[in-house]
């Protein structure tokens, strides 16, 4: 794969062939969003989401029933929606279908994904299916509804505080004992396995005015956080010591001499939300959060004005944030 | 591939497993059409559909420059659109990125899409990117307007004219050229290469009580007329010497001593349409069809009362019509 530029880098160059001279009416938000937003009526905007698991790139058959995978498929476009502060409303599902996949498997991944977007009130409209030589692929387009207007930009703001919601570095952990040798369970692989979207989140705070940016963290905290730095043209100083370091994470990594940072920046696929929000608003928002929906929620920092300026402070030392997470055309 | 049930077999089965106990509030058509019906407002229905090419299946990149392949994908997704007598406005495009292909083919893709699009107001507003081991696979999800309660289902009526606008079997003689030891080139390959969604007839007879249902010709006339009849719960006589065979394909044909009736019921990817249209109504609409938009518009039968009987007509003598169109899971 000699030439190939990074995903980002890609994605920027597909947008930039892709612009339309004159956008539709009723686009709100086109490309590079977690969603793009269109306005549904005088009272709604419908956000669209699309995501996909390809297996031997974000999965492995033998980790996942049929049901298990389509949960997933649905948990990680489920997750787009919620850093949108959207309800989830419609599901499609394309299935590139290898010989060696069952019948049996597919329905499993059919039922699961209507399950657990059933679990929030959506429903599947459709979808395509294909065989193919190569692997299984789930490709999931989603769409949600809000409030016209309120849909939640990635674009940063300078001044805000750096809002967590949801543990990092779990589900990086749990990817790495379902790759070794014996079989896995427990807290790490569940975060792996069964990620759960904070679409509560998203409804809790849906609306509120001190909420300007949010983005989900698929990739990785240093990448995610910096795409928010990016579409707002903003900077940032990350507080480490504050990312907030399960008992579970903590465990397995003090076993494997690691640092548990190392994950929690930059480990992936936890579905945390980050969200830029007003400093003043910061800590009324975590308490909330914390105390309705009895999840962490921590301010980690602050956006900065400084374009390009990323910086991360551990243990009282500043030094560069760079953006490690998963690369989905080059890996790390 | 042992077990592998039919592909509208398994569709149905993944359909039945996904079915929400209680839709929500906004949906007018799920699964089963060629796109799904939502309510946008008291004035306007969205419709979203969502079909994939994937190499080695649908083509051969050798076919293809990039931005065919990206015209090709826009036209399948907006031929499903046209069937449901609407206008395109929104499309997410996800790929699935093997090592062989170039950042300059992918960028083709997306230019060549996004200038199909725009030719009838639609746009790129989103998508997904990702590497796989496997061969290219392009999916598009794509949305659309139309009048409130307007959008044409797929249930055909008994009594109805059976009306075909566009040709049949020009694609797949087209691609039999393709497949072919030489280069290949006019008007056949051409009919499989750069096939024409027929959004002038959604627009011409958007709103026509007159037009009860409609499905493009993706599979193959005989596979999709059937698809009319059970969505409808009706039979149909089908007259094959009304459907039009091409000065093109008969010459093809002629020189290979085959029967062009084979590759105009059978052929699929021609992306005509087929409607169930009122029969004292079903002359002027073709007529109209022929006089405005220069294209081939013919009755070509009945849809009949009688459920799951399927009759064609030729040469006088009456047979079992047979859904001999192309299974996207099993080939032919």
């Amino acid at each position: 794969m000699a030439k190939r530029m990074t995903e980002h880098a890609l994605i920027r160059s597909l947008r930039a062939v892709s612009v339309a001279a004159t956008p539709p009416r009723g686009l709100v938000v086109g490309s590079g969003d977690d969603a793009a937003v269109f306005r549904a009526s005088a009272a709604e905007d419908f956000v669209v989401t699309q995501d996909a698991l390809v297996e031997g790139r974000h999965f492995a058959r033998r980790w996942f029933t049929g049901r298990e995978l389509g949960w997933r498929l649905a948990a990680v476009n489920l997750s787009d929606v919620a850093a949108m502060g959207a309800r989830p409303k419609f599901a499609l599902i394309s299935l590139g279908v290898p010989a060696s996949a069952q019948d049996a498997y597919l329905k499993g991944i059919q039922s699961g994904a209507a399950r657990h977007l059933g679990k929030f009130g959506a429903v599947i409209v459709g979808g395509n299916i294909t065989s193919t030589s190569g692997p299984l692929t789930c490709d999931m387009t989603l769409i949600g509804i809000c409030k016209r207007g309120t849909a939640w930009p990635r674009r940063a703001r300078a001044g805000d505080a750096i809002v967590v919601a949801g543990e990092l570095g779990n589900a990086s952990a749990g990817l790495a004992q379902l790759r070794g040798a014996r079989a896995a369970a427990g807290k790490l692989v569940a975060a792996y396995k069964k990620p759960r979207p904070l679409l509560d989140v998203a409804g809790l705070l849906a609306g509120e005015r001190s909420i300007h940016a949010a983005i989900d963290v698929s990739d990785g905290f240093s990448s995610d956080v910096i795409q928010l730095c990016e579409s707002g043209r903003v900077g940032c100083n990350v507080e480490a010591d504050a990312l907030p370091v399960s008992k579970a994470l903590s465990t397995f990594c003090g076993r494997r001499r690691e640092d548990p940072m190392d994950r929690v920046l930059n480990g992936g696929e936890d579905y945390a939300l980050i969200l830029s929000v007003a400093a003043r608003e910061a800590d009324r928002v975590c308490d909330r959060l914390t105390s309705r929906l009895g999840i962490s929620a921590v301010v980690a920092g602050r956006f900065r004005r400084e374009k390009r300026v990323y910086q991360i402070v551990r243990n009282g030392r500043p030094r560069r944030l760079k953006a490690s997470g998963w690369d989905h055309l080059r890996g790390r």
